[in-house]
């Protein structure tokens, strides 16, 4: 097997872009779900809401952009208990993607694919994007079992 | 707003790594399903067969490989008509793995992040990815309702 020597590089500003696209997909998704569902609707009992599963979306990116700047993890997450409703949970959403796009010059480029101490072979940045990818997939199927249409999961 | 011109870097042998990385969850998932569930059991009828779905994966990793090595798009994806077990789903996603380990060096470092004609805002190899984490994570909410802890998702 021959050894990869390759580079793979992109613009920081690319990844953001593609990242600023996932979370309007995202977005979207958070926004067909009816009101009252959106905290607690859960298809069986060991699953959490979908509401609560975007809280921890959105809760772990000041975290690791304090990280991505700093290089010091403290594992300190938001709370939000007082996020409830889907008009609450849009005004974080767009809160955190406005951190994002603020503090994201200021993340040195060496960091993007760095990794965090507490999830030791897991990379900051695609772990927040997967992890979002994850959770929004199971609101898909969520919105499904409500016999809702989700958005189309190719347009950002 | 500051124009960004930083570079993010990353060898392409370490975006391989990544991606096998998500294949061992993946795998690890599909292992998960009781055979007979595999591809008969949909939450709802609006809904794929788990099955179905990382057959939908599996077929697009050849199309996509030889379009990043010669430019080309062929949209044919493979069929897989008589793979309707998990022994043999999971002998095509490990034929799979092992051509995107092959091929993976003769993909020019600089079509990693391009994009695919018929998906003009879609780059072609995070796609493939982010398709994977989001037919997975369905599958994660269809193994709670089957009463079956899903994989940890954080372990690769």
């Amino acid at each position: 097997m021959t050894t990869m020597t390759s580079t793979v590089s992109l613009s920081q500003q690319a990844l953001l872009d593609y990242w600023l696209g996932h979370r309007v997909l995202t977005r979207r998704t958070i926004e067909a779900f009816p009101d009252e569902a959106l905290f607690s609707f859960k298809p069986t009992s060991t699953l959490r809401s979908f509401g609560e599963m975007m809280l921890e979306v959105v809760g772990m990116i000041e975290p690791t952009l304090a990280y991505l700047r700093s290089g010091e993890w403290t594992p300190t997450m938001e709370r939000f208990e007082d996020v409830r409703s889907k008009t609450a949970l849009l005004a974080a959403w767009d809160e955190a993607t406005r951190r994002l796009m603020d503090e994201w010059t200021s993340v040195p480029s060496e960091r993007v694919w760095a990794v965090v101490p507490p999830l030791p072979h897991l990379v900051a940045v695609p772990y927040l994007i997967d992890n979002e990818v994850h959770h929004r997939a199971q609101g898909f199927v969520y919105l499904r079992l409500l016999e809702i249409e989700p958005p189309a999961f190719y347009e950002r």
